[in-house]
């Protein structure tokens, strides 16, 4: 039995709650913390038998019953609370990104090289434990679709985030194609070499004015040769598109989008089927309830998590090419980073 | 804040128990009982907040704070407790069927009505609460389809259960087409006046020595004038497969198989997609959760649920009607039932 | 090099006649009857090289170069034209159905097996020759569903035909179902033993005062122990809806219906496809062609065609037995017809 | 009635000689010319009615009776027959390319504005004429995905050419991409201001030794703001792989690919359906039989070609664009060109 603490209680971290109350029974969640913790949320964490509500998550980093912690803090103290429970020797599982910097990135991925237990460092790209992309890596895997040549991932948003937030998200590369870049070396089993990326203000001119874009197209060189597109925009009327394409020497594999339920109906105005889910956590819930579910499995086992540290760093590293492309117009490798 | 019994704590049990744990706030389980309670589901029961573990369910009944009830026992006892339920002024949530005849749920049915207190009375046809037969309907109900003319449900299981289950299961069309039988009248929203069956035993011999069949087709005839087909096997090698049409004077409304991932796969041998879904219980997991959400709803609320005891009875004379017509070899009024 | 006459130069003659012109390079047309010839029909097909256009089709088959016919005017006189073009030694392609008599198909079939010359006798059940269809009866001809177990074919047209058609046709059986009824022999590869037929009148009252109904269910035995069902309808708003599926003991083959184009349409209001054809000839077309360009195969190859005078025989006892049926509201075997 | 000479008897001479006949009633071919005309080319040819069957294609420029002349000539004389009819005063359809240098094809365009008689020119951008393209083009025109934000193309062939056609061809982008630029400009109505290319040799080492490459990605940069992507590559095992997809600020709009039928087979593998046409004849027959319809419809109606000379110079432009882009490895724009 792994003991859990919750280090962070918003919408997340309540997530992340409930998919271990009721999906993973060799874990058993002892505290849960949060400075600014609603009474409401309190109740609740009493109420379905977590032991304690902290306000100051350090009393989880000071609990030595407690095997593992789960970031869920706000961004900007990711690495903060990474750094005190590596040195806590906790297992960690931390929301996405570690940081903004790949200095700081780079001080835990230090730390955890240091520690002299084994730690097993998680961080949360949800989207590789989708049971979609998860099926469409493993038939890559499996060599179903041969040596990949092309890779393509389209993802677009629902509606555009409000401009003052990307000004300070670090803007489309950065706060949304980042998960998409992640997409493209999970799914091709390849590292990224070089990235050339285009982009247009097309959607809410806010968004230009706060010195972001929002319709956005990228071209990746693969080590092994292949090549990939990337195509994104913060906003499509019809839902929340999020696809997938790899092709190779023996076939190519796609995913499509889910939707609510796949009643079609057919009148004189055509053949008509359900838009997309809409909001990201009905589309991808099963992938947070899946990651956590592994993230346990990970210390039991003594095994790597899919998502370490490495693809946190990477994938920093990525959008800040593809801005660095954008920005000089020029093809930008990922050494240069 | 409305308290809850479960009595029964076996598979079905257990799923109701997580459904209200994570996703009805509104409803808290006090206790749970069962004659054969296994010590690890107590103990699980004791490590999610449940308050008492029981093995004779009478505690629930005579518990003045529980004000609701799920029946998971076994099928035999489902009219007793039910019984007891009312009279302890419990609402009920009852697992199908309510009974293998009509004579003791019609005694069910009058307990009810002669209960002081209006009390919910929900059964667990769990397809009504699924996303794709309810997003159906509802296309139905929207009028989206106009006049009901045609109705079609397709029921196929993984595999047939062993023959010394339909021995004593009631054949075909009491323990399986039951649920398709009342998919007609959900989908359609009208009575059922007539039907017609045939049957074939082409699967496991061994059914068919136990007097069942494995193969059915059944021709029904709805209040308003519409015709429908029902087609049943107990065996689709490729998977569990239900789906449904609807077509009336404005269009036509289908459901498709859910499958594990929508990933397809291009090939020389062909544009391959997953299977359906199994397990029952995989496939049909939402809709349990929602009914139990759903049925705390109609207590708060003060509603009717949308699987009342008139739709336990009915759904049973239906499956009696198909079984006389097959043995007789012509079309039977529900009437005669 | 196989000489052709067509005889009958209505619409479906002239359709032949396209067919054989540009994609059976085996044919030639050296002549074209019909007693009403249009004079612009006579230009084109003079214009394409047909030699002869006579109002008698008596010279057609008074012409010893003539090999073959193709018997395209009204269904009045095919039977009249078959019995003189066997006594003429002419190969004959007769458009369906023979007659809506048994007595004069038997009289057909007896003068067939009496000629002293094998003659190729296809009867124009194009449906057979369709890409989808054909596609579907290969696999089940190649055993990739196992032993068949039950088949389902939907029906429905786009407009219900006049009240005053109905009158004349023999009714919904025989004018529209009776492509159905041949499509589940044809699909099963197994002959039908027993139909019990139902029938409402939800679309056109006035095909209800003509003594037909416009809505219909038949329920069929098979030979070798299968069921199958056929709904039928005369009003699809949403266009010509023509779908077959046949299930059995390794799997399921289903096919769907085509439609002008293949774009899907994401907005607001859903994810829209185009409807299915609307008319006939656009859906069928490819079967028509490929029809005589096997019947012009068979001639040279001395093979029997895929339609012989004995589906054209069984077709017409199925619709008589569907009829009977539903009139007599109990199942009806086959051999009773 | 608008008479016809085709010079050029090989494949898709005969292709277009065969739309004529059964599908353009207002045509008639008088004569078709070839250098190398085979015997049963010509004894076809007479069969169906063509009164003159030549070697030299001077004869059809100089009978006065024709109106219009289709070229279906070796590429290499494409410009200079062009120039000719237009001096006699022929209507033209021209195979693509027109040429492979701006120089001629401008010439053709000078002539062509020089010309006292307003004519038809249509080059055989066939891809245009397709059913799924047209319908997602028309989708785009009718304002259905409102503003176009996004465009990307996907095209494979099943099968790379031999290594000694690309040494020739002008390369991928100039003998296979320049259709898929071709439809970028089509689908969104924009012209391309800047194109950048990435390639690789993936597949066949001799095309990389040919100086060619046979797996590329194009992004592509529109006047209106909008981005596109184009990838493509010389073999996709499953066969011809053809898709579009264009997305606005109103929805989003795909076509697929078509397959000979639409069966789906359900087994313990998977549902699987039928692979992509693999032929592209067989995939493009129906926009080969439409854009010489348009043409004669053109000429009747004194109507511009949805395909002018503009789109063959265009195309060519863009495919030089790419490969110039290609061995810089920097964006190019359309106006360096």
């Amino acid at each position: 039995m792994i003991n859990v603490g919750i280090i962070g209680a918003g919408r997340i971290g309540q997530v992340h709650a409930k998919s271990i109350l009721t999906g993973v029974p060799e874990a058993r969640i002892l505290s849960i913390a949060d400075p600014f913790m609603k009474p409401e949320v309190a109740e609740w964490a009493k109420s379905v038998g977590i032991e304690n509500v902290y306000e100051d998550y350090h009393k989880i980093l000071e609990d030595e019953r407690i095997d593992a912690v789960l970031i869920c803090a706000s961004t900007n103290l990711h690495a903060q609370i990474s750094l005190e429970a590596i040195a806590a020797g906790k297992h960690i599982f931390c929301e996405k990104p570690i940081d903004q910097t790949l200095e700081r990135i780079e001080e835990v991925k230090a730390a955890l090289a240091a520690s002299p237990k084994k730690l097993v460092y998680q961080v949360g790209f949800n989207r590789r434990y989708d049971h979609n992309y998860r099926a469409l890596r493993k038939t890559v895997e499996d060599g179903k679709i041969g040596e990949v040549q092309f890779v393509r991932v389209s993802s677009r948003d629902p509606e555009p985030p409000p401009a003052k937030y990307v000004a300070v998200s670090g803007g489309i590369f950065m706060d949304m194609m980042i998960h998409d870049l992640d997409m493209v070396r999970y799914l091709s089993g390849q590292e990224v070499v070089e990235v050339y990326a285009q982009g247009a203000c097309l959607i809410d001119p806010e968004i230009g004015k706060a010195g972001d874009i929002d319709t956005c197209t990228i071209m990746l060189k693969l080590a092994n040769g292949a090549l990939a597109t990337v195509d994104g925009s913060r906003k499509a009327v019809y839902g929340y598109d999020q696809r997938g394409e790899v092709f190779g020497s023996k076939g190519c594999a796609t995913t499509q989008n889910d939707s609510a339920s796949n009643v079609v109906l057919s009148t004189v105005d055509g053949v008509t089927g359900e838009k997309p889910l809409w909001f990201f956590l009905e589309r991808y819930m099963g992938s947070y309830q899946a990651e956590v579910r592994e993230f346990i499995e990970c210390i039991l086992k003594g095994q790597d998590p899919v998502t370490g540290i490495e693809d946190g760093l990477v994938s920093v590293k990525l959008a800040m090419a593809c801005l660095k492309s954008l920005k000089e117009d020029r093809p930008v490798k990922i050494d240069e980073i």
